[in-house]
């Protein structure tokens, strides 16, 4: 469900950018899953004064999600609202062995698939910038930075796209996506398989986009990329000796939650994640 | 979709009729392709002002739902709202052998399942008495009406029951659920089967009570059965010589769409239905 003013709004966001991220985000769910998403309903309340640009703005970025990701809009309901617009996106999938939050082990290796922060960066820059950037048609006009270095920030964060685990999934213990931030999942994670986790700050991966913007933004890149949410990657455990291509942050343990800092300093992590953010 | 101030109002409905009546609207559109509804996903957007009490009576309908038309809610989302309760329902079903729209052939009867028009009149003693009825607990202290008189209506519209059509689904060659009404319900399936219809008046079913509360009220009770809205009684059609426990009101024809009135005039019907009440 996606809630102007509480998920959106609509000074950041395009229309097609909304239509397109209500099935990235729903993907993610059943990719998360080791799922095959295939069908979508679409429940869409506007405002009175919502113009037939929105809405064909909005279907412009429907259409290509389901392109995108090979999706099929099968039903869903249009109505009324009293104020604000309101989505809310039902995927039906297929998952032959579904992948639980349930299963990692201890000596299990927790791997991500992709840069950590970029969208909360991309996030913090739009709050900067104030109005919606329509980059699926390469909008350049407002540049606090080079835009090479902004562009897949706020990408990252306004067209995200859901990372297929087909290719690692049959060898994946547990797996969840990352929306909440790394902490949070993690943690999730570990609650539901009853298990600790450590991980390595400096593993991390960070996009050299993100580091640079952070520091002309004046935030901690290490804390986006741990504590940000809306990254959208795939956050999975699986055992040691399976091969995988993505990036390794850390191991399983049977109790506990540690983060090994980059100054090899330890602390505890728990739920403290999006919150931070948003 | 139900969205607070468009589909209902909190004045005339308790949180407890929410819940029982967003499942069975669902599910009549289900039942209404001959399934069986089986999963239901639900996505709540709530105001911040939404106390427990509120909460909890919505999902205490809601059980009575899932249990009254066995299902099971697999998931949803719960989000916060700007302004009113904003529901989406998903349900999900099978159907071995569906019964569409597009069925309709001349010849067939055009059957309805139960009395029509006592949704509307019981929303019409709703607006009059300008506050929620607890019917689900025996709210007796407001009458206009006598109450054996009232509460068949204000029942219909507040806590209806989907028709399950699984004796008579067989038999049928098109079938909807009247939501709309039963003038735009059955133009529908005149379009997508490419037929006419006949129907007479005399034959709709009314409710003793609809009759006695739309005198008290100086409504024209046929007029409510034909265009009255929300009766989730299901209409269909069927070959002559079947037999199904049903209310035949006409038959479907090659072509143009009539009504005869009880004087034996006639006039033709389109969708001039559920406006009147809405």
């Amino acid at each position: 469900m996606m809630v102007e003013g509480v998920h959106f709004d609509v000074s950041f966001v395009t229309p097609f950018q909304l239509g397109f991220k209500i099935l990235s985000v729903n993907v993610s769910d059943i990719y998360a899953m080791g799922g095959i998403p295939r069908h979508v309903l679409l429940d869409i309340a506007l405002t009175k004064d919502a113009d037939e640009g929105f809405i064909g703005a909005f279907f412009d970025g429907v259409r290509s999600g389901l392109e995108r990701y090979r999706l099929v809009l099968v039903g869903g309901d249009l109505s009324a609202s009293r104020s604000g617009v309101v989505l809310s996106a039902t995927l039906g999938g297929y998952a032959k062995k579904p992948v639980f939050r349930s299963g990692a082990r201890p000596g299990d290796r927790i791997y991500v698939t992709g840069n950590l922060g970029d969208s909360a960066c991309g996030l913090e820059l739009l709050k900067r910038i104030k109005r919606p950037l329509m980059i699926e048609s390469g909008d350049i006009t407002h540049k606090p930075l080079k835009w090479a270095t902004m562009e897949p920030l706020v990408r990252r964060h306004l067209l995200p796209e859901a990372r297929d685990p087909s290719s690692f999934a049959g060898r994946a213990t547990s797996m969840i996506d990352i929306s909440d931030g790394l902490f949070i999942d993690l943690s999730r994670i570990c609650d539901e398989s009853g298990v600790g986790a450590r991980i390595y700050m400096e593993q991390l991966p960070l996009s050299p986009q993100m580091k640079k913007a952070a520091s002309v933004l004046g935030l901690e890149p290490y804390s986006l990329a741990a504590s940000g949410g809306e990254d959208y990657e795939l956050l999975f455990t699986a055992p040691p000796r399976k091969r995988v291509e993505a990036f390794c942050i850390g191991e399983i343990t049977v109790s506990g939650r540690v983060v090994v800092e980059r100054d090899r300093s330890e602390r505890t992590f728990g739920r403290e994640g999006y919150i931070h953010w948003h």
